[in-house]
């Protein structure tokens, strides 16, 4: 009987709770999050009110107390992780019978600002606007945060990147805690206050506390949604290297009456390396670049189900086509990328002097995928260098080089974070996405690969662990620029997104 | 007896000019020229003492007065030219049964300063300097001027350029007129003090006072001799003209990370166009730049006479080898040049960002010579980027536009003067050369073509007036530069060659 009970036990439980219990508990969940969202918008506006560009350290230890507060008086043990400048700031909260922990990366820190370009007071003091009948953002006139409707915006440095997503977290953990949901698993936060200086101090603070930030799993809470603004997950983000490419003309720049058709226009020398490593569609011709990579149906499928409106995205870049490394989007941000961030030689516009100058530098941005070793995308493009003649070197040459070698090149690199990838199946991945499934009646848009990178790799790659970010702000915050907002819907459903994650058993 | 004696007498006199003639005249003239060049050095000094920027109308304006003095002094009648700024002053002196009118071209205005830069109280403040044994210019300790050893130099804004020509003048118009020497042509000087700023407004003027300005031919007192510092004559000039080329990316830049393999790379588009206008040794590809330009026995006897010594510019360059347009210096500057003089797409060094820039822009400058018609060279250049697939514009693409041609272009151009070459066998080729012969002993080093360009075009190709540059000035004088300087035994010689033209019967 035992054997017949069981699963009909299940079967009954299931169609219950796929009944009334979605239905139910996503209505629950809506109207819980509002509340806290609501209630705790006077803690963000708060938090919002304190500057915090890491450029300054006694401005981040504002903030850096703040946290330790909040999180104190949510029952979690707060540690200070030193490093030569900032520190990071853990927060540790355990649960009765819990077997795993989570470890969820928050970031505190904004982009330095220009108070001229903004809109209103400073960046620092939040102001909730509306849409007028023009189109333009005005300050709103509200009474309780309660009346305020979805579409309204609340405008301030880090109110999307990534202020916003910490008052989330606390929003959710208050509204967990006051209605009887406990996590049944450990979490661990780790605060970076110097993201946006690229995290220059994390590498090696993960390296040292390995133990200490030891986890299950990796959630990263930051970055816009999809631009459907549905709920998204994103699996990985591409690293990052850049190299720097200089070559070199007359020892100084000479007058190019005199000396056009005779000294060599290291300008000219650098196109031609430049031209030289992709064709006209964008895809790096060196050889091996691409190697490793395939696409297989299932990836395919998985790409092909992001709901990305290409014409769209084109008509807001303005182009009339995208390059072919890819035949869509999310294909395309599957390989590494070879990219002309910068470049200069001489001077242009009302600096231009007529010159052979005496060198031109290109700064190269190569996005990092999974399969590529950065080390051998790096020695690819130096060798491709060196093909075409050059003597390199990474210093600036000496006058025994230049009287030595016909072509010289300074070549140096570096690698800022790798890239990480998590798959849609593993623990972590199917977790998230039951949470979000449960909690917003469908599934989440899940992303394989973002773009961009984040300075989460120590996490996965020094520590092995399997990392997803849960993004919640609207994509046009206007992240790192004035006038940086985040659209109060989003914030509410963000707070549900997160307290859905803390109600979803591991 | 008269057809016999005549050609008889005429041997006699000629043998007699050989043996004692040239000898003496010389000795004389050394003497004459020392003598007056030495008298003069603070008329020198006080020239040098007046700022001359053109930025600074006012400034000018002393510059003009003291000119309308001296020539005033010197027998000359001076009429200003008006311009829209700055005007033209110009000088004229008949002589008694001249037949012919030469037109002397001075230039009384300097670059600006940059005073922290000079090694003096002021670039404004001539200090005369001799060489310790360490091979720094130190402030020489002198009484008179002719006591001044030839090696040393005076250091002030325009000592070279060309503020010592026009003392050298001065000096030599004294050293005639106290010496019996008058000259059998008439003489008309054209003054300019916007030549730094490029002259903006002489062709207007030239072409305005064609009747005032009407010569036989055009004597250049400017710009640096041969780098052996023999007495040089210059016959000709390239000329200049501009191109600026734009290529457009995303309307604005765009993040990397993601973007990166999608948004075309506008630094990628103009470096592919850059790398396809030369080949690697800096030959322009695009068929027909060179056409119509060869170089025959004759000239290329005339180009292997200069004594240039390649090795040593390309160790002054730290060079290993030259561009291939010609096979050796003098040979590549009959050539029209295609230069990039300056490059620039995103931002490099410190202020590198992570993007896809939302523009490229490559400033060339194309040197013109007489057999290529600058509009067409132009042309060329842009049909060989319309010839790339690219829409061209010129000026900054609408959206209409962004989005209805894949690759676009501005491409915009201005001819700022044409190109000059006179024949070393017209008539104020030869008068020169003999003038120099008979002065120096030898012949002088006759350049075809300088590399660079003088904004004199409007004489010759509105006027028609054959023009050669008699160039005085000690090439190594830092000209345009801070710690401009004059050699003593330039200056002295300089006055020598202009008196040893004002000798010369026309």
């Amino acid at each position: 009987m035992r054997n017949i009970i069981k699963p009909f036990a299940l079967a009954i439980s299931l169609l219950f709770t796929f009944i009334f219990g979605f239905a139910q508990r996503d209505i629950n969940l809506d109207k819980l999050s509002k509340t806290y969202a609501d209630e705790r918008l006077p803690l963000f506006l708060e938090l919002l009110s304190i500057p915090n560009d890491a450029f300054y350290p006694e401005d981040m230890e504002q903030n850096i107390r703040w946290c330790e507060q909040q999180f104190g008086q949510r029952g979690f043990a707060t540690q200070r992780i030193a490093t030569t400048h900032v520190p990071l700031l853990m927060a540790e909260r355990k649960h009765p019978k819990a077997k795993k922990t989570v470890l969820i990366y928050l970031q505190l820190d904004g982009q330095p600002v220009d108070s001229t370009k903004w809109f209103q007071e400073s960046p620092y003091t939040p102001v909730i606007k509306e849409k007028n009948h023009k189109g333009e953002w005005k300050e709103a006139t509200w009474e309780s945060a309660d009346s305020l409707d979805d579409e309204m915006r609340i405008f301030a440095r880090s109110a999307s990147d990534a202020k916003g997503p910490v008052v989330m977290f606390l929003a959710a953990l208050d509204a967990a805690a006051k209605n009887n949901i406990t996590p049944n698993y450990n979490i661990k936060v780790i605060m970076d206050f110097e993201e946006e200086l690229g995290s220059p101090r994390l590498p090696d603070a993960v390296t040292r506390n390995a133990e200490l930030l030891k986890a299950d799993m990796l959630i990263i809470f930051d970055g816009p949604r999809h631009i459907s603004n549905q709920p998204t997950l994103t699996f990985g983000a591409r690293g990052i290297a850049t190299i720097t490419l200089t070559t070199y003309g007359p020892v100084v720049p000479q007058h190019s009456g005199h000396f056009g058709n005779y000294a060599p226009n290291p300008a000219l020398g650098l196109s031609k390396l430049l031209a030289g490593m992709k064709d006209d569609e964008g895809r790096v011709t060196i050889p091996g670049f691409y190697d490793g990579i395939s696409i297989d149906p299932k990836t395919e499928k998985i790409l092909r189900n992001v709901p990305d409106k290409e014409n769209e995205i084109k008509k807001r870049l303005q182009i009339v086509s995208a390059d072919k490394v890819g035949s869509y989007y999310q294909e395309a941000i599957q390989y590494p990328s070879l990219n002309i961030r910068g470049m200069q030689s001489g001077w242009i516009d009302e600096k231009v002097r007529t010159i052979i100058p005496g060198w031109a530098r290109a700064e190269l941005d190569v996005r990092l995928v999974l399969e590529s070793d950065p080390e051998r995308l790096i020695r690819l493009v130096k060798n491709h260098v060196a093909s075409q003649g050059y003597y390199i070197t990474d210093t600036e040459p000496t006058e025994q080089e230049r009287l030595t070698h016909e072509k010289i090149a300074t070549f140096t690199s570096e690698i800022s974070y790798q890239s990480f990838r998590t798959d849609f199946d593993s623990e972590v991945g199917v977790w998230l996405t039951n949470a979000l499934k449960n909690a917003f009646g469908e599934d989440p848009i899940r992303i394989r690969m973002s773009g961009g990178s984040i300075p989460i790799s120590p996490f996965v790659t020094t520590l092995n662990i399997p990392a997803v970010t849960v993004p919640t702000v609207n994509r046009d915050n206007n992240q790192h620029s004035p006038n940086e907002n985040l659209r109060i819907g989003n914030y509410r459903e963000g707070v549900k997104t997160m307290l859905a994650i803390l109600r979803e058993k591991l």
